[in-house]
């Protein structure tokens, strides 16, 4: 069979146009049910989601927007972007509608969609801290303000809603929004760019919704506008905003890692929908450049607090990691474009282990507690100094709120991630237990994943056989389908309804090290078991964690423990105990790591 | 003999009085007089303390204190500590002026004195860029205005420059503004402390020429008030203002790492001028605690870019060491005063690491460039993404330029620590070839230290036997003084007049291991001799500096290269060669590590 397009199902955060070159198309985000491990974190989230609307009202956020509508007196509060956490949140509520609607949901976007649309000025300009506390002066300190970058996130915003909901308001809001910057900026009008990107994904995004092609070319306007000269003509070094290089000359990211990989994300999205291949390319380079040198074993993305920035190649410190969970975030948003682009599991590859890992630690088994920055170790004697240190533990909100609402957007949306379809048959990219739909053809996907091996995908209905082909992560050395030996990649099995095909992925647990140049972990392994990378945790230890030694030799064995943070597959190694990274934190802020030295 | 108190000689940069509780007191600067190593770069920092006068000029500092005089129009340029760079130009002055007076300088010294006279207002208030920019509105935001901090600069400037050249118009100045200060602040005033300690140390010094005794209680004021609060109440995270704990109650030093160690030398020399024990036994706590857990091989201090600070215990990484070269600066004042209070020669230990290694690299061999960031390693494709980057190499000048000019200060003054007396005799803590004067007593050294070990002390004149102690340094396993076993600490002699005595250190290669938490260097040894710490550099490897390992068990050589890095004794291991650390990037910035791996 031919897996059709489902059109009238819902789209997800990601949608190429039909005219896009892309490879793999994603489903609908209705499409993918899913249960087991990731629906208990979808499940926490969807409290964290409720939690957030009080969040944005202590925080002051949506007040900003009420000043600027005029429905409020007071002088605007936090930070110069603070409209954009309303709007990660407006997008979170938008997925978690998508997946159980309920009058809740829609009550709650309704009223903060109303303020966000009384607070848009006639001429489509929107930015509540610009608008109350600069007087309206618009555009004066674009490396600085965000306000593309809030209009970005609105912009996702408004395209989740009307996938979702219907609802177009924010829609309206959002191409009022889009009209009005390209009126405004462009080779022939005011030649500049945001010092933050998103606005370049969600211009098309927009596009991909509206058809209107000046929101495509607006978005391709500011990638190639970048890497020429813009933020140094505002004093500004420009390797932190991603100004320096083109995004088509250059061989690396750098810079602050948010910023890099939202570039290249909407970078990637407009290559796509322009068959752009030039541009395409300069991507993978980036791409393998960034997951050969610059990414932590977690997936974590930034290897410095100065400037939450990607260090030079293989600088990769373990206790002052910073691994943003927002540019975990970026980092999936990114890869997952790039699948589309080109259906190389190594971006599937990339995406689980960000997931599983530098993203997923980012918030806690509750759900509502955030990690800003990632370490790969908590020293004892780890001095909280500052608000997003970890040493604090995870915490409500931050005086930078940008990770939880990003959180909640990106679990609420996590379904669309996850499978694919192109001309010839599905695509499975992540693992697990539930339904998958694609036009005619509906499957169930039976696993424990990421606990067991063992993947079970059968074909409920079809018109005719289908091509399944699954996923064999690059670490599954050993795995078979069906019993047959299955090399990395994607294994292809056609399978008629009523049947099923057998993936089994092997468990057991890894020794990992890292490239000879990444002086940080001299000395030391990682314990990774399936998708999971596993950490020491004090919790489990009764001398320092800073002391433990790991004997290369000593067995490794694992036990499920589901009494344990949640039910967790527990991985020994002689005397150590080891819990997976996505977990720890949970039993407090105690000392933890995930390198253990063996000498 | 007792040697008697030098009171016609030029005092140094620390001088305690007379009824100060200390263990040893100061030779004049005067009084001692070097050749060789130390001699060498004084010669080159001579010709960039006149260059330093045009900097200032270029750099726009001059020009702030003429608009603040009313001598130029304009607006204040650079940043609000840029009187400083001032001040701390002139302290260099005044000691380049005592080891060899000129014309020249004292023209100098006269005509940029003249200029911050004029600058000051008629209640003696001085801070050129708040007059100026912020319209004279005075101490509004005190965590970061450095009022305190400049004006402590001005007074350790105008105490060196009364001691070195009798001059008394910047001691006026300076007087002036202690006393506006001592009307100002206070238990019983305004209770409130810089961001940026230095005041403290400067106003016992000032305390020690006037004898006023509201100079010490204003430091002590300053000591004490700090750790309450103050910074948190103007919304400050404390640790970086080193106010998140009293200093005698702290047990480790934490935040920015110059603010940590400018505070505790100044608490110690308040200690010492009040007799205050229990404020001295806690900075010994304090300094123990640094050198064990957050002092780089290379005395260097503050592990993180991010805040300029001290890390946690043992987070020590290499490649992003801060260790700005201020800090390793205010680190031997800090260890200088501790050495004078104690006696202890660790604290002489100390600051021969800082001075030959963490300081010295801060400056080229020309002199007049500088490090503002001194790493442990600079990798392949290192980016230099900012003005202080070391992958820049030395520069002239910063945005920020606290480093050059106290480079300029230090290397000028550097004869004030290296020895000094006490009632039974006279200390020599640092080696280099010269004579000795206390008292009565006239001394000669002959020695090619760093290079060579011998150390040979000639007694020319004393009207009986004097008693030396000479240090024998930590790292000195099987040192011998006239052919007998000296243990590390201070080895006694009693020599007569024409005679002499004999100290051998022992210069064999030593291979250095780090505490096993410092995860950065494990599996890597660093190679020392003598007092130098010894690094490999691009220039003399062919295969990347990334990519070499050391073999443990290869024989180390050394050689005295005459026409090497202006004559440096070069250490090899198998196939490696070493230069010593301070004389890197002086072939141009390349990679260098300091700690080898082993694996």
């Amino acid at each position: 069979m031919t897996a059709t397009s489902s059109s009238t199902s819902t789209r997800g955060p990601a949608a190429p146009t039909s005219a896009a070159r892309v490879a793999l198309r994603p489903l609908g985000i209705g499409d993918v049910r899913i249960g087991g491990f990731w629906a208990d974190r979808q499940q926490a989230n969807t409290a964290a989601v409720r939690v957030g609307r009080q969040r944005l009202e202590d925080a002051g956020n949506l007040q900003n927007l009420r000043i600027a509508a005029g429905q409020a007196e007071g002088e605007a509060i936090g930070p110069v972007f603070a409209d954009s956490d309303v709007y990660k949140w407006l997008e979170a509520v938008a997925w978690e509608y998508a997946r159980r609607p309920s009058d809740e949901l829609l009550a709650m976007q309704r009223e903060v969609t109303a303020i966000v649309a009384a607070a848009q000025d006639d001429d489509g300009y929107l930015d509540s801290v610009v608008q109350v506390r600069h007087g309206n002066q618009r555009y004066t300190d674009l490396p600085w303000s965000h306000e593309h970058y809030c209009a970005g996130h609105l912009i996702q915003a408004a395209v989740a809603q009307v996938r979702c909901t219907g609802d177009t308001a924010l829609l309206d809001v959002a191409a009022k929004l889009a009209d009005h910057l390209a009126d405004t900026f462009g080779e022939d009008r005011r030649h500049d760019v945001d010092g933050h990107p998103v606005i370049e994904m969600a211009l098309v995004e927009l596009y991909r919704e509206t058809g209107d092609p000046r929101h495509l070319e607006l978005a391709r306007y500011f990638v190639d506008a970048r890497g020429h000269g813009l933020m140094a003509a505002y004093g500004k070094e420009p390797t932190y905003f991603s100004d320096r290089v083109p995004v088509r000359e250059a061989g690396t990211v750098e810079g602050h890692a948010v910023r890099a990989v939202y570039l290249t994300a909407g970078a990637a999205d407009v290559a796509a929908e322009l068959g752009d291949e030039g541009l395409l390319e300069a991507l993978r380079t980036q791409f393998d450049h960034m997951i050969a040198t610059k990414t932590y074993v977690t997936g974590g993305l930034g290897a410095r607090w100065e400037g939450e920035a990607f260090g030079d190649p293989y600088e990769l410190p373990t206790d002052r990691a910073y691994a943003e969970t927002c540019a975990a975030i970026g980092g999936v948003q990114w890869a997952w474009r790039m699948l589309l682009a080109t259906g190389d599991a190594r971006y599937a590859d990339a995406i689980e282990r960000m997931l599983y890992n530098g993203f997923l630690a980012g918030v806690s088994l509750s759900g509502t507690e955030y990690f800003y920055v990632n370490p790969l170790q908590l020293r004892s004697d780890a001095h909280a100094d500052g608000n997003r240190s970890p040493a604090h533990g995870r915490r409500g909100w931050f005086d930078c709120a940008c990770c939880p609402p990003n959180v909640m957007r990106t679990l609420a949306g996590l379904e669309g991630y996850l499978a694919t379809h192109d001309g010839s048959g599905i695509q499975l990219h992540q693992y697990a237990p539930g339904t998958v739909r694609a036009g005619e053809v509906t499957l169930t996907v039976e696993t424990e994943y990421p606990w067991d091996g063992l993947v079970r995908v059968r074909v409920d209905a079809a018109p005719g056989p289908v091509r399944l082909s699954l996923r064999v992560p690059a670490w599954a050395d050993g795995a078979t389908i069906d019993g047959a030996p299955a090399a990395p990649g994607y294994v292809q099995a056609e399978v008629a309804a009523g049947e099923a095909v057998e993936l089994r992925l092997p468990m057991e647990v890894r020794t990992t090290t890292a490239h000879p140049r990444v002086d940080a972990v001299r000395g030391c392994v990682a314990l990774e078991r399936g998708p999971l990378v596993y950490a020491v945790e004090q919790a489990d230890h009764d001398i320092p964690v800073d002391d433990l030694r790991i004997d290369p030799d000593a067995p490794r064995e694992s036990e499920h423990r589901p009494d344990l943070l949640g039910g967790v597959t527990v991985v020994t190694a002689g005397e150590l105990t080891l819990v997976p990274y996505y977990a720890w934190a949970n039993r407090g802020p105690a000392p933890m790591r995930v390198w253990i030295p063996t000498i």
